[in-house]
This record gives C-alpha cells, sequence and structure tokens, in this order.
C-alpha cells in the first residue's frame, strides 16, 4: 500500500495526516499551532509526526510517496517558497519545501490552502465531476480555490483565487489588505461577531447565531440573510465572469447553514445573468476540516502536477 | 498561399475581410447590418462576399481553409449555433455554421465577438506573450474576453467573460440584464453619453469629451475619471481573483485615452492586493476595428480548437 501525508497548517491548528492510495486518513495529528513560537520548532513537530506515523503503523519510508502541505499565505508553489503568513509571525521567504525534504528525506510540495480545499473538494467532495468550479472558505478570511478546465488555477503569480478581496461597493470599509469595500470587510467572521454583538446586546458565538437562525428568531436570521446577500452579489459577478458548474462553499461560516445558503441562491437567481444562473450549482463542501489535509495529500501524491 | 475569412457582426457593421497565412488583411468589404431585414439577406450577403474575394483576387476555392464569424450574442461554439442577438432581431437558435458550411462549402465556425476580439489581442496585439489576460471592448455594451493559460477560456456552457456584468455595488441601477448596479450601467456609451450632456447641457459625442478632456477641460475630465474608476474598482477584483498578466482594453470608450487609462490604473494600484497590482500591465488594444475580424479568422484557421 502507499501512502501520502497532508498537512493543513492553519493560524489555530497544525494539522497532520497519514492517507492512503484512496486518500482515506489512516492516521491524524492537530497540535496547536501557537505552540511553535520559532517557525524552525513548527518544522521539527512537522518531521517528528511524520516519523511518528512511519513508527505507529508499522511502515517503511518508502511507503510514504510523498508529503504535502497547504498553507495560510502566498507561495510560491513551483520553487516551495513561503513568501510569508499574515497570521504567523516568523515566516518570510523560507524555502520551506527544501528545508523539510531535506530533513525527511521525502519529496515534499507546499501549495496555498485554499486551493487544497478547492482540489480536495473536486476530486472527493461536493465540486466532483464539475470542470469549473469556484470554492470558498468562511472563516476569519474569505479564501477562494478556482478549479478551471479540470485543474487548480493559480494565476500568472500564484496569487489568484482572492475571493473575499473582491469589492462589493465602490464606498465601504478600509480592508486589510489596502483594498475598500471588500467582501472580507463584510462577511469575516470577526465582523460578523462584532455585528451579532451590536444586534443581540452581549458576546455571542456564531453558532448560538445560527442555531437562533434556525429557529426563526428574526434578528439572526437577518444577519445571515445580509451575510448571504453580499456573498451572493460578489458572486454573481463571479458567475457572469467565469460561468462555473459548480461553487462549493465550506468553512466555519458556512455552518449557519440554509438560511444563509438560501440567500446566496436567491441573490445569485435575482443578480447574475439567467443562463449562467440557471447552469450553477451551490454546495455546502463535504469534507469539512479535513479538506485541506487531503487536498495536500493528493497534490503531493500527483507531485506537483495538479 | 492559404487564406481565411475572417466576419465581425455587429449590431452597426457586418465587416468581412480576406487575410493570409499571417493574418494580413488582404480584402475587405464593410456592410451595414440594418441593411439585411431577415437573416436570410444577411447570410447570403456573406456568401457572396465570399465568393467575390474569390473572384476579385483570382482564388480558387481551396486557397481558403476556413471561414470564421465573431459574433454579437450567446453562441453555442461547439454545435455552431447562434442562440440570440440582443441586438439584432430574427435570430432565435439558428445552426448558422452548418447553414453556412452548406452553401459555401468550406469549413465554417462561429464564437462570440468578444472572444474573438481577446484573441487576436492575444495573438497579433497587445496581450501578446501573456499567459492570463483579460481583454474588454468599451461600447454600447461592455464585453470580456479571458485568456487563461494560453486559450480562451468560455466557461462551463460558453457563456463566461460577461465583465459587462459585474457589479460595481450593491445596490444602483437597474440593467437590461436583470441584474443591479452592472458595470455596463456605468460606462456603457449611452450612459456616459447621458452624463455628458446632463454637464454640459446640451448633445456632445463622446470624441468631443474626450479632446476636452485632452485639452484639460475640467468636467470632461472628471466624467472620464469617474468612468475610469468604475472600471478601475471591478477590474481591480478581476486582478485578486485571476491574477493576470496583462488587461487590454479597447472599443470606442477606450479612446478617451490617458485621463481613462490613467484613472483605470490608480484605481487598481490604490484597490487590489499589492502583489497582483504590481504584476499586471494595463493596455490599449492595439488592433483596432479590426481586431473582430482577425480573431474570426485565427479561430477559423486553427479549426475551432483554441
Amino acid at each position: 500500500m502507499s501512502y501520502s501525508v497532508g498537512i493543513d497548517l492553519g493560524g489555530t491548528n497544525l494539522k497532520i495526516s497519514l492517507v492512503d492510495s484512496r486518500y482515506k486518513i489512516k492516521d491524524k495529528k492537530v497540535l496547536n499551532t501557537r505552540n511553535f513560537v520559532r517557525k524552525e520548532e513548527l518544522i521539527a513537530a512537522v518531521v517528528n509526526s511524520v516519523n511518528s506515523f512511519i513508527r505507529v503503523n508499522k511502515l517503511n519510508k518508502p511507503d510514504i510517496s510523498a508529503v504535502g502541505l497547504g498553507l495560510p499565505g502566498p507561495i510560491d508553489n513551483k520553487k516551495g517558497i513561503v513568501h510569508f503568513f499574515p497570521n504567523i509571525p516568523g515566516w518570510k521567504n523560507v524555502a520551506l519545501r527544501k528545508i523539510l525534504a531535506a530533513k525527511l528525506k521525502l519529496p515534499v510540495f507546499i501549495d496555498n490552502d485554499a486551493n487544497m480545499m478547492a482540489l480536495a473538494e473536486y476530486r472527493l467532495g461536493a465540486a466532483k465531476g464539475a470542470r469549473n468550479a469556484i470554492c470558498l472558505t468562511l472563516g476569519t478570511g474569505v479564501g477562494g480555490g478556482l478549479i478551471i478546465e479540470g485543474k487548480i488555477f493559480r494565476g500568472s503569480i500564484n496569487a489568484g483565487g482572492e475571493i473575499g478581496h473582491m469589492p462589493v461597493n465602490e464606498k465601504g470599509p478600509k480592508c486589510n489588505c489596502g483594498g475598500v469595500a471588500c467582501l472580507e470587510t463584510y462577511i469575516g467572521n470577526k465582523v460578523i461577531l462584532a455585528k451579532a454583538k451590536k444586534i443581540f446586546g452581549k458576546n455571542i458565538t456564531l453558532e448560538e447565531t445560527s442555531r437562533f437562525a434556525a429557529k426563526g428568531e428574526r434578528r439572526a436570521r437577518k444577519l445571515w440573510q445580509d451575510a448571504g446577500e453580499r456573498l451572493g452579489v460578489t458572486l454573481s459577478g463571479i458567475v457572469n465572469l467565469i460561468n462555473p458548474d459548480r461553487i462549493v462553499i465550506g468553512g466555519g461560516v458556512a455552518k449557519a447553514g440554509n438560511v444563509l445558503f438560501d440567500s446566496i441562491k436567491n441573490t445569485i437567481k435575482e443578480r447574475a445573468m439567467p443562463v449562467q444562473a440557471a447552469h450553477v450549482k451551490i454546495y455546502k463542501a463535504i469534507l469539512g476540516n479535513d479538506a485541506g489535509m487531503i487536498g495536500a495529500a493528493i497534490m503531493a501524491k500527483e507531485a506537483g502536477k495538479i
């Protein structure tokens, strides 16, 4: 049996998995990203985890064909370099692929985490069978991954897919990216939490607002309907531009469920051009928190060719 | 020498050209689209023009390898069917490729006109050498053609590239497409003419406003700066999404020149993400009114493979 290792690094968790040739997870570790103050510590934890997979599962190193990492920031996937991570300090122009390959003595591939989520959903999840798909992860940031003609589309210098930084309006809130009125300034989870606090007059979790909305609570429904409308406006533009088969939406914010998805679907139906709107299907991501790891394993296994 | 025929049908003109194997125009006819009341008359004019090219240029039919048409509306380029033309009545689900091929006894290929403009600029014009390019034609409508990884990208059902129907704002003018606040509702030439009339208190042509702007006339400059800003907002989103090498802008409205282009460039620089904004180059289209014909000839010559 041939295995590969898929790793998903986020601002909160470092998730490491051993997957078989059908991309089923055979072993898994979840570590706290914040425990690693220096990048060398994080790299050592990855190396230790892979070695522990081999030991515990009674494998030999040649049983593992490759290691793939999905990373939260701009990556040069061809050269294997991390430009930087917006939410994890201490990483700047790190030749991570080379460093890890030398330590692990295994082929290593790295890419952007949203691309890995898109790849996993395309090959095994809600975008399976689509030729062109738009994948989003709704969290602190709004990440995007594009599948174009059956392949990850990374843009000219691997900096595409930034759906969260498409403007919803000419004028509006200033965004961390330097832009104005970006989608993320309306539906990033911190923004929604702040709105919820204002509406309910107290701290409230996203899960609670989702539960309230599911029960029909008017203010909670309005909160998620508004978020869905904003996302629907941006997606209407993308539907007219790309004419995709499918849009797949995952991440914590997507757990709001039907009230959010109905609002997105209605907005696209109302605003996108009729032919494109009738063609596109909107689905919830189905691989959940594992999508990034599995996508990274697929990418590595297929030797960075996709 | 091998020739092909490139045809560009617009709401105003039917332009037909004989091009050589290097896509230089050897002969050309410009007819008035409105002279053809029924579609059969327009088809007959195409057939007569091709036969006249052969006769006048002392060719034999086998000297012409194919005939390509760029058409102003949604096209099924694989089946060779015109769905309809928004601005030319009488065309609905017309199997134009089959009809023309039977009459001409030549291979015929049809596609959307904005795609043909993009193809011509990519192969011979301002997008030459780019791997990913966004091409726009600014006229009554705002047309778009995408070059992705060196090929025309048509979307899943050949309905992509509708840059003119990406929303600039959540709220705004109702668009003919059924959408709201589409780019076209801000910078379509009729909209700009109406604004100019209001500003100057009389009917004024786009050329006059451009001339005034070039001379530094304040109100005319503002008119074109505003148009550039709106276009720049939409393009900022596309730059973040697609991360293209180049954006190429043509069509009548693009003749406004530097005041428009400076405003577009400044807006992208201010609003798009720094890495993507620094990478993309914004150029004026260089093939002018011939781009559609030449693109159609390229598409036909290469047998619809691109």
